[in-house]
């Protein structure tokens, strides 16, 4: 009962996602959904690519929070396009929910949309939302277990962050477990260490994400 | 037509909570809920509270997660009782997944029961398993911008262990923000800084947690 009622929702989900996808397409604006557990540093991964990215590509970001606009307000201070969902309590960004305030957004003058989801490693991976890619972030401070006890989410995306490589002096954590895991659920996985309070390593991830939207 | 589904969902949840509490009411045992974000800490904390409590308590363990054994090993090292649940997906755990597992737990003999949820700051707070007490960790690292956030568990929980503080001098996070809006929403939540990985803090909270259960 409880599965079918599950299946239900994701088609129902699935069928508004592939109505947004085809918007995207038509509007020529690449779409990223971006994952992590809540304080990996979605908000601040997407300060830096702005910084790196916003005089070649025209951006813009959907916010995804429980409660809140604190991210919007940082983000609409760089002068982006921002909408702030709300969801009051769901656990994840569905279609319907992106699908609704794509009216508010320059669509067709964007080259890039990054949709920032809910901090959850678990349920946003089970929704897409029309987006060409998933991204996702794990902070080395969650410690180097992640991989295998919430799998999906790594199968899932096509990218991860490996950010906060600044605290790795500070933690128990091991790069190379959290690498060899990952992969081993999702060997086409590009991983890429970044700090984004300090800046390292984020012109690797940013000059591969140019390369995808041409 | 979602909403729906999902009121019934928690009211059955709900029925199945109250057996459990009856149970181990019964049983003399005292129950904790114990929820954070993927990596605050979880197991770290109850590892720490073992060794601080274990020649004075009874204490058995439940951890939950969706894939893995991982951390029922780690506590099954101390020789203490300890039933994992693989949620196979779910992104919480609910009083029937737990229900199932209390015949494998010598419950008249414990005084003390710690159920480790699946890692999310958001569903799980809303799934009573028939605790006596929801206690939350946040680790330093996710960021001082959580409680008004992810408002639900901040509500729900009778403590907030404040963890890793031990990194708080290569962050940006402000504890003082962290306690003034976890107070805004939940005045009487009982809050303890603490660092599992050193040890700094844990003695307040265990002494506080060995008041509650006599």
């Amino acid at each position: 009962m409880k599965v079918k009622v599950v299946t239900h929702i994701l088609e129902a989900n699935d069928r508004i996602a592939a109505e947004n996808r085809k918007l995207f397409h038509e509007s020529g604006v690449y779409v990223i959904n971006l994952m992590s557990a809540p304080g990996a540093g979605k908000t601040s991964c997407i300060e830096r690519t702005i910084k790196e990215l916003s005089s070649k590509l025209k951006i813009g970001v959907i916010e995804g929070d429980i409660a809140g606009t604190d991210d919007a307000k940082r983000i609409a201070k760089l002068g982006i396009p921002v909408v702030q969902i709300n969801t009051g309590g769901a656990c994840h960004l569905d279609a319907n929910m992106i699908n609704e305030v794509l009216v508010d957004l320059p669509l067709k003058t964007l080259d890039l949309l990054i949709i920032e989801n809910v901090g959850n490693l678990v349920c946003p991976a089970e929704f897409r939302v029309g987006e060409d890619m998933k991204v996702m972030l794990l902070s080395i401070a969650e410690g180097d277990d992640k991989p295998l006890k919430y799998p999906l989410m790594f199968q899932e995306s096509s990218a991860l962050l490996l950010n906060k490589v600044d605290l790795l002096p500070y933690t128990n954590a091991s790069i190379e477990k959290i690498k060899k895991n990952s992969l081993s659920l999702n060997p086409k996985l590009k991983i890429f260490e970044v700090s984004c309070k300090t800046g390292e390593g984020i012109n690797k991830w940013v000059e591969w994400l140019q390369s995808l939207i041409k």
